[in-house]
């Protein structure tokens, strides 16, 4: 089949516009070999889980899935009982970008707004509570998003004291680490130590935005903290039937260090963004971008108008606030024109469109 | 990376042991240009947009998913309100094989047991009653599994009958087409006869059997009869973000025919393989291999020892039915040296091992 | 308020169509004095939960509920995991009275045709399979009603063996006992001897249908098998505030054994009836009247004038087959009336209407 | 039956410690006159739709439910489809106090902290958005709490402003009516000016706290706004077999004013209540007491002496707030001496315990 071709959609939407890393592809390809068995009795997926040992520790637990809003929803369930809850940031994905797929699965969610994305010891206490009362549904998961929906990233130090809060009440935690690629990048830690060495019982892990086609994966870390993964994963409709094409995805990005490279590519790219429009009149940044996002408030005009040119959000209409993501495969050509759009519509205001 | 090796499993365990056919690879590899929007709103997706109104017509749209258990999911959601429920056959795989997943969205089957696989209207009105009583969970669907998991096939004509009988009760039509093609090839008529012709609802249309590495479609015919799909499809964990590599999967297979070619060629393995064990003393063909499924009854120790060596499923312990899949990718040669291990194993049975 | 008058519906709906006997009415009356905590925390609560240890043994807990079908769906989600399905007789309450309530808090049900409405072993077999398969709902629970909604009785001989095949697979049982008194009445057991005795592990205890007001009871005899019926039952929106004037009905019937007498009535009226019918020409009894149900077969007609004078429920539209209940206040004299009534019409077929 | 005998608990704990009016317990014993068609048949569920047009219009439509949770989780279902959402205050007890239901049916809620339990425009405003996004849930419903659960009462132009806000953008208006009487009682306006005449469209309506023994409605204003109510109520476990005790309740609330009366006296008591404890040193009042409860801030050691002798619930564990909640059958006496042992305590802090 020809390449079907379009206009160029190339800008600062998503981390999920950019195609697939070259070495995913080929990954994908030479997993083509013959017949394998299905749902997961294939070699890639027999690799990926040793390559999962390898980078998590020896009780992981690899089970890939089809996108990021499954692999939470099949973490959480095996997380909970039908009477317990989960306490998240209001701005969590599993809160706003799921279309209520978790309570679908009867979760409760227990969101508590947030200055930044980032839970705090303080901000879980004001959730979790009623222990033991039959009115209440039972707090029982930690939910924390690294590196968050809004580009921050934790600190070791604050995942071990959650963590550790979160153990303390005879609660478990669990990493919505969709990008947590991005986070290990930007703190320079290995995966492990933002999850396994920190206590963390489960793990979304993604690969899709971090180069791959749609691959990523619920690994288990605690397993004494979680009940019937298998069966949930294909119950929430995550089980892959020639399940060795989502697993070549993974093994390729957990190898050789690829998520890697991936990830510290498109940090770079939001600092190299970051700095490029701070200091232009009429920008206004309004976090810092620790991992591949930049958030900031523009006037709605000129928002309007770059968005004909380059694809990204708005991110909360009522002030104005825009997401710019970078990804694996954003130049610094495109960070570049990008600024200069931005400093010329700022400079000229009414010449554009 | 180096593809990984493994002790050879080429055998008849189902459709989905076998790999991606090339066109179809050559198509996900072709999509890898640039950037594009996700969730659907790429050029390929829309290109599958058009194939699918090609080949079932004006009002047909389609909504890419991961699986066929997804697939159904969304569709028979899509279908009925919380009070309603679903008529199917007992084996079906919605009921038997999708651990659940229906009614972790809530939904009730009314299962009704069945000869071979398929409905007929006497069947259907042993489930479909209590119309109008709060008490009973209201009939809505009719879920119709073409070609069926017994290796049966629907004709036209029995289509027609059932989808008359629902409609005339204020019932609507979901049909899982997991192996559609290869009804369609088996019956030499068009997608649309089983379909849209006969006045079916909806359809999960299966790509993944038939070539393809991981790709299904709820098809929507009758847009009055569905709610939401779009929302149903996102919290039912089937949105992909980078969902031009799942249509360009579709594009390929429903472009030039490439399911047609995929369909024939493996009912036609399926037909050589029954003809092959068929005389063979100690086989009993028990269902008619209409599609691209062979089943039989073999003494116990004769498949214990043929599984050994060619993966296949034993799909009854308590009779001994055993169910041979054949697939896009099935060789004469895969055959032909089956069926000689068969006679071999029925001739010698205490030699082979 | 004065009574309201109604035109006389006296009949054989239902035994849910009759009153309160006094002595439960007495108890309500008396559990009115002055503040109690609520939510279970009352005398009355407590009392009752020594009379189920009388009854039930000493491992027994009682949760007093509103309504069967909320007994039946709390016990059955405190017996299962998410993935876990429940085995029971097509002709089940929970599968075709309850509007799907177990399939909304995600039960599947692997419902199977009886002869008359009892589960047996080679029954449960034929849906008791698949266990550790991730495609399928893992059956866990034996649901059994008893007396049956056919009006017959499990011996507890059979009631025996089905506990010990459940056990012997790892699976629970669960009794839909809203007509449990009706069967030990029949059987001439104490309750226990139905339930504890033969191992049974959660029992659904009906109330309502044997005087009370509305009163059911989840009994947990099992304390191994269950995991948070107090939460359950709150989030299936069956806990009452003021749950003294529940409990303190079921207070009335475990005391003085007028559970018994009440039971046994019913019986008694079945009985009689079932003698007065048998023989008239143009009635076929259907199924042994073991409790307090008679089934048969009579001309639609015949049927349709009887209705207008006597309220009663046709079974089964397609066969013509009836069901008359008798309850703890149907009188000899309504038993004589109404076969007095058959006889007439099947006398002369054209006369009344 | 001989009345149990227990400590005397008369308190401040909750409206639903009381115990039954004694017209409401006359009401129900004049139900029990003979058989009456079960599930609503009966006269008394007629007469209760009369009345209930009578105070809430014509179009009003009556479904009596066991709790308040039901009756809430009903009346959701009933204006949502599947994929829709919730906006409630966060103190909503649909939120906080029933242990997940609305989500164990797969309800999301939307909740947001307000200052006093009350919603406002802007309050909805922060979680009404993302329209039309299929990533996010669909914000439909916005339920409101009168007299809200922190004992504060929304003005008729409060309620008004609110339901012209959600209609203004396609959503509906359901009212947690569990104390819609006291509110009216403190607003000295008819029951449907708080409904009705501001254009609510489900109101959930409370008997149990306002002097029922446990009898709760799902009142059904805008007919166009729902659908499937009969049908939702069953699969809720809300139906109740003998109906006409519960409609019984209802009747004689509804009959003569006998629900004005009780919730008259109740807000006055805890005016009076609230009177006697302003000025104690170390009570701090921390919200007005619109209705039938009284917000303080006391010393623990205090609180928790004072519960020794009077039950009453801790709100708040973080802050020492209190909730003292009077009911229909608070005395003026309960009143004075719990307030004179709040003096008591505070005055001599170390004499009592």
């Amino acid at each position: 089949m020809e390449p079907l071709h379009d206009r160029d959609v190339r800008g600062f939407g998503s981390d999920n516009q950019a195609g697939v890393h070259p070495d995913v592809l080929a990954a994908v390809l030479a997993a083509n070999g013959g017949h394998q068995l299905g749902y997961g009795g294939d070699v890639y997926t027999r690799r990926l889980a040793e390559l999962v040992v390898g980078h998590f520790g020896d009780t992981a637990t690899a089970y890939p899935v089809f996108t990021g809003t499954g692999a939470n929803v099949v973490a959480l369930q095996a997380l909970t009982s039908r009477w317990e809850s989960v306490v998240c940031a209001e701005s969590a994905h599993v809160n706003v970008d799921e279309c209520g797929a978790p309570e679908r699965m009867g979760l409760k969610l227990l969101s508590v707004e947030t200055p930044d994305g980032k839970l705090t010891p303080a901000l879980v206490d004001r959730r979790a509570w009623g222990f033991g009362d039959e009115h209440h549904s039972q707090p029982k998961v930690v939910s924390l998003t690294q590196s968050t929906e809004l580009g921050t990233v934790y600190t070791v130090a604050e995942l071990a004291r959650l963590v550790e809060q979160a153990h303390a009440r005879g609660m478990v935690v669990h990493l919505d680490g969709a990008r947590l690629a991005n986070a290990a990048a930007a703190l320079e830690v290995p995966l492990r130590a933002l999850t396994t060495d920190v206590g963390v019982d489960v793990v979304s892990f993604g690969g899709t935005k971090n180069g791959a086609m749609g691959a990523e994966c619920v690994i288990v870390l605690n397993p004494d903290a979680v009940r019937g993964v298998q069966f949930l994963r294909k119950s929430s409709m995550q089980l892959a039937s020639k399940m060795r094409f989502v697993s070549a995805q993974l093994v390729a990005l957990l190898s050789d260090g690829l998520w890697l490279r991936n990830a510290t590519h498109a940090n770079a790219m939001a600092r190299r963004l970051e700095t490029a429009v701070r200091g232009i009149h009429g920008v206004h940044l309004t976090r810092p971008a620790q991992a591949n996002a930049v958030f900031a408030v523009a006037p709605a005009e000129v928002t309007a108008r770059l968005q004909r040119r380059f694809p990204f959000y708005v991110w909360d209409e009522s002030t104005g606030e825009v997401r710019w993501m970078t990804s694996w495969d954003t130049t610094e050509a495109d960070v570049d024109a990008f600024a200069a759009a931005v400093r010329a519509e700022l400079a000229e205001p009414g010449s554009a469109g």
